[in-house]
């Protein structure tokens, strides 16, 4: 037998014959999320438990084969799928989705890191508790996924991103050990704190196989208001102002620019967007006016939101009433209209206008590939420069590539824009793409940089972004994580390639 | 010259003549909080700002000397003093203490290490932001040395420990490197989480020389109660019924034994403590007969809480307004003398009448300080399992060291306990501690590991703590923190010794 037929038989020992993958259309482990990029696994491993996990890791490091943690593999940085070579083992632990506790009194539940991220939300539901965390691939993510990658999403202004609902970890070392720290306490100052080592390492260090993450009581109601702010500025300025008068009551501060609304006005006509033309500032206008349930959404005045630079979906999540959290998102926008940092709002009526208006905002990525081939950006700026920071790139990037449009959009209230680059309206968008990605992020990139900011808010580094890592993240901070990564993996079998490169 | 004396006249290049201390008394650098220990310095180098501290760092690891680092030197686990070999120097950042900046529309301030709590608090207050961190020694206490050890406070069940009020460091490394992590980012997903190693690291991975923190606004209106209980699980009932009612609103919630606060009456008479005797349930009574205002607080029926055995202080925060802040409060103690589990309520109706709540609960240290000697345990258990645990806890030690007297008290709302035995009251405490600590200590640690609980929730390991941490930690964690602490600290100078020992 050769070593990886050894391997393989080792492996299928463990897992069973039918949890080791070599055969068919591996695709939906071998290929990205976003097709970009496709690889070929010396096989799938399935193990049915954390022992598991750990036998398969202790045989892939005796024969000096390395693993890629897979969870629903719907990283968008190529971080969960195995290089070309065939020689990676691809570790699923899609079968690993239990709820293994739910501690009501303690405001928390422990789950297998294979849960999918809206059969968690389900569980916690029926239970009367909010599990916070929310993503565009909730359906197929998993709960592990969500905290190698430290997923963002849209509750991240009130609630932190998957690392600050984290308070415990089961996790497999690179040397097939288990470390058990599902403790589910909020203080534990014994150490070093591994479990944020882990959180957002990207399965590069070892394999997080259950965490016990924070619950929330259930808000007695939740609110939607879209409003229309006359510049980035206002709204940065609205942004201040809700914290202010809602407090930890804000759960959603979502801006998108008027270029992204109009790709949804134009490739989905039926999602009607508020503000059809540039009116003058008028009172908080509630839907009452319009049909309040059925098909037909919220929508004030329909159109593209023509007029104003920017909208803003702002979500008011309330413990007392829905009459309370009524009144004061009434009184904010009032305050904010006297400002002048709103010019025109709307606030649903009821669960099915809040979710159109919602489904706005999360139409905005579709909308974006209808229209095209286009240049993503995942950044964050601190909040009080976001708006300096559009101004000169915007500019720049004007000047550098005219007529490039800008589908700005994303999760304001974090300092996190989706600052994409669609190809001119009469361009080629392959050709443009084949010639001009790498000067578009080198511009976006360098002004991030140079606004001291992040070029990756919540999707991670992957093998997608490991080389612009290099250069702009600070040699000491990558001098200490290498450090890290060659004392806990100093074989480099865990995800080899990814976040950072060994010499 | 000696290798020390060309390292002192080094130092002495450095940071100038007068900020190298070698003579008269130190004991203020070398003498630890609680007065249990007295070290002795090769000297203390008190630096002006972060190049100096990179330079004095150098300067040490060439000369192989040992570093300890020192903010106010309030540490409760001997963790920021030298040992007795007058070998270490103790590199002190009382000189770095101003406020780098604060950004009011990123919610964040900048700020060195060296700046006291309480400086801090005020630069905040007079913006009209929150900085949310309180504890005793707030002070005294330098917000490096609150984030090196991780700390605490009274205000975790709402805004988290320090660890989660950070946004950035700016960090020396051992080797005397900058690492400038000041970026105030809510999101940055790149690469390994430095910020949260050297968080609650004690200054054994590098000196924390900055950081940027998080701000909130101002709320409208803090609201206290102070409420009978009529049992621990009771307790555990209405902290679910007060995240339920007032969410993001509960800011604080302490729990105290009824011995500790009859330490409090007997020490301190002129504080008194309400509900003198055990009282059929009444409605929430607010302290409107009594003198709202002046020297005499908000004291519902005085006494010393001799009935009920517990007591538990609540803190409501509110962006609104003091009356929906006092309408939400008396509406959750309703519902929780309607459950049961309240006894017996009283609100303050003036902000003095809070801080005397307030300072019945603060007193208790001091109280069972002027009682006598005791044995102390800062530990964490999940909510849920708190009351099995004092219970089962309580009995093993009535029988294990018969008329020992139990001072149980602390941030309940973070499942935190100081629960502190005190010597039988016809004993002699010296002879009690010295014959009984290591049996007291054995038997609550025992307890806490069987409960899966901390044996260190806020205050850390220091050099006090690391032979229990040796004992109850996961042998796994440990090697994984020692591989860390090898990787990032080869040479073993940054506060040796403490956390975790170096084979």
């Amino acid at each position: 037998m050769t070593d990886q037929t050894e391997l393989l038989a080792h492996l299928r020992s463990i897992v069973g014959q039918a949890h080791v993958l070599t055969e068919g259309d591996l695709a939906a482990y071998e290929q990205d999320w976003r097709k970009r990029d496709h690889g070929k696994a010396l096989a799938v491993v399935r193990p049915a438990n954390t022992p598991e996990v750990a036998a398969v890791v202790k045989a892939c490091a005796a024969a000096g084969v390395s693993i890629v943690p897979q969870g629903g593999n719907t990283g968008m940085v190529l971080g969960s799928i195995p290089d070309t070579t065939g020689t990676q083992v691809v570790l699923s632990l899609l079968r690993m989705n239990q709820v293994r506790k739910l501690d009501a009194a303690n405001l928390t539940i422990t789950v297998d890191a294979g849960c999918v991220l809206q059969n968690l939300h389900e569980v916690c539901d029926n239970a009367g508790f909010l599990f916070p965390l929310s993503l565009a691939s909730k359906g197929s993510c998993t709960i592990g996924g969500n905290l190698g990658t430290n997923a963002g999403g849209t509750q991240v202004v009130r609630y932190g991103n998957t690392r600050e609902l984290c308070l415990g970890l089961e996790v497999v070392t690179p040397q097939g050990e288990i470390w058990d720290g599902l403790t589910g306490l909020r203080k534990d100052n014994t150490g070093y704190d591994l479990r944020h080592l882990l959180i957002g390492s990207e399965g590069t260090l070892g394999i997080i196989t259950a965490a016990t993450m924070k619950l929330y009581p259930m808000p007695a109601s939740m609110l939607t208001a879209f409003v229309a702010v006359p510049s980035l500025q206002a709204a940065v300025q609205l942004l201040g102002l809700a914290h202010q008068h809602v407090g930890a009551g804000l759960t959603g501060f979502e801006v998108m620019g008027q270029f992204a609304l109009s790709l949804v006005t134009k490739h989905f006509p039926q999602l009607q967007v508020p503000f059809q033309t540039n009116m003058a500032p008028t009172r908080p206008t509630a839907c009452g006016s319009l049909p309040p349930e059925g098909d037909a959404p919220c929508l004030g005045r329909p159109g593209a939101a023509a007029g104003y630079p920017y909208c803003v979906v702002l979500e008011n999540s309330d413990q007392e009433s829905e009459a309370h959290a009524r009144e004061r998102f009434e009184r904010l926008l009032e305050i904010a209209m006297e400002q002048g940092c709103v010019v025109d709002a709307v606030v649903a009526e009821s669960i099915a206008q809040a979710r159109a208006l919602w489904h706005i905002r999360e139409s905005i990525p579709l909308a974006q590939a209808q229209e095209g081939l286009n240049i993503k950006h995942d950044i964050s700026i601190v909040v009080s420069r976001i708006p300096d920071f559009v101004e000169q790139t915007d500019a720049a990037l004007a000047q550098a590539f005219p007529g490039v449009r800008l589908v700005n959009y994303g999760h304001l209230g974090d300092g996190n824009l989706h600052y994409n680059v669609q190809a001119p309206v009469d361009a080629d968008a392959k050709a443009f793409l084949r010639e001009q990605e790498h000067g578009v992020n080198a511009l976006v990139y360098d002004m991030v940089a140079r606004f001291n900011g992040s070029i990756s808010a919540e999707h991670g580094i992957g093998g997608l972004k490991r080389e612009k890592l290099e250069h702009y993240k600070s040699p000491v901070a990558l001098g200490m994580m290498r450090a890290v990564k060659q004392a806990l993996d100093p074989q480099n079998t865990m995800n080899p390639g990814r976040v950072l490169s060994i010499e």
